[in-house]
């Protein structure tokens, strides 16, 4: 079986997690506490970086977009990328919007600071960074709803793995309890679609020690 | 003609003319102040940054991954990317390794500190920060060499959007003469020969108003 070697709250660990429940791939799990920098997981993949994918011969796929991709091309069955290279585009621009971007502007500075540096000891959350991404959050919360009400997912027709990226980075800010969903009622009611699906239960039932969800958090009917 | 929003000197765009190159595609360029939030541009990109590559048709597609994989689907020879998942996998993971991991660690530091700074308008460069950026290159340049040391070309044996994506960035570092080739032989013969290519040869022309390049810049035979 293959090892996912996974941080439970990184966005990107999750998105693979998703998009492996998707395609109904079995796996295995594996913690790697990335910044104690471990020289086997180094070895594996000299990004030191998580996810990684270990397959059962043993080669390795490092970065979440190269394992998704690859997920995609051995088991295309659901596609989670779309048909033909303009739907393709489409989906890997809205994937680079939440995992480039959204991180940059939003995830970086609520999980960056109020996760990241208390598993590292890298010191106290910043609170100007922590309200930079609060109010840039809002703004990404208005993008997903308008393109929640003029498409059935977010990047068309079919559910994908821009609904994979964008949900992954949610479900880790919702976590943190950031999301004001009462405000948000268009991307609630997209949220809850993504949370109802079974690819996505495992994720509810992360514990992170030292970190305790709001009560929603693993609620469907939140 | 498509036209391709740029900037001269980003290596993520950079990838992306190389790539049009070797797919022999004809294009039109169109440089973009992005900072100056141009709202016609916003409209063609909500996310605001370059590349984007705006088709005949009116159609749009933004972030450099996601044209450059529209390009190997639309135009499959040369291919770029690899044939066989696990080959395509080890381009991305490479891919990914200079776009986000180098980027982060080395051109951040020197080209945002040096280039986009100033462009911008948000200050003199920060020394400290082009240190730890000059230092970290001399440790991706190792990696850059091992990996010529072992393989015909970065992810293997055909040229890739690897070397592609590792040239476009050293080519902006170069621009700002920020390589010491003399301590690096193997990463100087690798770039010689992606510097070769006549889809690197527009690069070499370009000049950036208020910014001068070293005269070894345009030289193949550097």
């Amino acid at each position: 079986m293959p090892i996912l070697h996974h941080l439970p709250l990184s966005p990107f660990c999750r998105k693979v997690r998703i998009a492996l429940g998707e395609k109904a791939l079995p796996f295995g799990l594996k913690e790697q506490r990335v910044w104690d920098r471990d020289r086997a997981y180094l070895a594996l993949n000299p990004a030191g970086m998580a996810p990684a994918l270990e397959l059962e011969d043993g080669g390795v796929i490092a970065d979440s977009n190269a394992i998704v991709e690859f997920l995609d091309e051995i088991a295309p069955d659901p596609p989670l990328i779309g048909d033909g290279p303009m739907q393709r585009a489409e989906t890997r621009r809205l994937i680079a919007w939440f995992d480039d971007k959204f991180n940059r502007e939003v995830t970086r500075h609520l999980y960056g600071e109020k996760v990241q540096k208390r598993l590292t000891g890298a010191g106290a959350p910043d609170s100007s960074a922590i309200r930079a991404g609060q109010s840039n959050l809002r703004h990404h919360l208005d993008y997903i709803a308008w393109l929640a009400a003029r498409r059935n997912w977010l990047a068309g027709d079919d559910f994908s793995l821009a609904d994979i990226a964008a949900a992954a980075h949610l479900s880790t800010l919702d976590f943190l309890d950031d999301i004001r969903w009462a405000d948000h009622d268009e991307v609630k009611l997209w949220y809850q679609r993504v949370k109802s699906r079974p690819s996505f239960r495992p994720l509810l039932a992360d514990r992170i020690i030292g970190f305790r969800a709001p009560a929603h958090y693993a609620d469907l009917d939140f």
